[in-house]
């Protein structure tokens, strides 16, 4: 198994969560959280308007996928986050040892 | 070390909190997130009141813990969390391979 | 390349976060969270206050870095996010398979 965890733009979750939903993609956890990529000191956008890059506010996505879900998982991600400009944020990808489901007890594959 | 995140109801927080420590765990970090499970377009029951599944307030449960300690805790996690109704949560279990403690700069077994 | 996840005192965010800027860090996601170690039932600091050691405000900082620049950026968190006192917090380090830069479609070492 493995955990996708995308930073996104904020603006951009709904069309994320609705193009994982036609590849049949259901699970995910969302985060409202922080960041700074790169760039420092340059201007970055947000909502239209224009900020010097500290700390913005992006969305956090996690997905736990079994492996062969992995690359459609991605590349729907990064198809419907993207807009071209900075700031569009990252897929960090990793290792997951174990799922449980708590209601069941179930755990591995069909787990997830 | 392993890191076992538990996604879990905000409304049964106070009671896995009380059975981790019970058992002797007591390092956890909690996070107010969003989620879905598996279910698209039919209900789940959030404080008492159904609602159609999009995005459900959900607690997450970070706890890092030493290899010894991993079937004892998932364990509890399930026993406290469970209702039996769908939405009950998940649990994702993965490897950690240091911790530091900040104040002392210990790291290994001795710093979870 | 790793995950270094450090759990701080909020109030030493700006210092954690200039510390890493001169060392050439700049990415980094943050997240307000609550937590507690290993002390229960007794007291500890926050903003200037002692409170009973429940579930008090953090802030959790992830950081994906290429391998060569762990240790740079685990010494730089430590040395800024130190106060002596309990609850300066934990570093938590684990591996990631791959990276995305979503603007760009690329991955690896040169995303990160
Ligand atoms: N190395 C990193 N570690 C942790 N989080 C990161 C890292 N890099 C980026 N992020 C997160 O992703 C968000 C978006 O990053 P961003 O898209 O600006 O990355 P970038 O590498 O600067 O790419 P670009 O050149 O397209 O802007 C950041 O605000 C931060 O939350
Ligand atoms: N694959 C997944 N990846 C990431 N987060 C998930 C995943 N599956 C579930 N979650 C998180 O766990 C929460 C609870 O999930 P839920 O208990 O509904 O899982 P489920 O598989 O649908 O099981 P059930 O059939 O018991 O409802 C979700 O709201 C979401 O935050
Ligand atoms: N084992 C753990 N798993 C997950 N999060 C933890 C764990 N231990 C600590 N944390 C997180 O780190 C925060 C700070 O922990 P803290 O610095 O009190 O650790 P400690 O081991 O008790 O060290 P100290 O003796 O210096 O207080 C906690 O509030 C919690 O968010
Ligand atoms: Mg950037
Ligand atoms: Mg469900
Ligand atoms: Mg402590």
């Amino acid at each position: 198994m493995k955990e996708v965890v995308a930073i996104i733009r904020p603006e951009k979750l709904e069309e994320v969560k609705n193009a994982l939903e036609e590849v049949g993609c259901h699970g995910m956890t969302v985060t409202e959280v922080k960041g700074r990529g790169r760039q420092l000191g340059i201007t970055e956008s947000y909502r239209g308007r224009d900020y010097r890059i500290d700390l913005l506010p992006k969305t956090k996505i996690e997905i736990v996928v079994n492996d062969e879900d992995l690359d459609k998982v991605v590349d729907t991600i990064v198809k419907s986050a993207q807009t071209g400009d900075i700031g569009d944020g990252k897929i960090f990808i990793s290792g997951v040892e174990e799922v449980v489901r708590i209601r069941t007890g179930e755990s591995g594959k069909k787990a997830v």
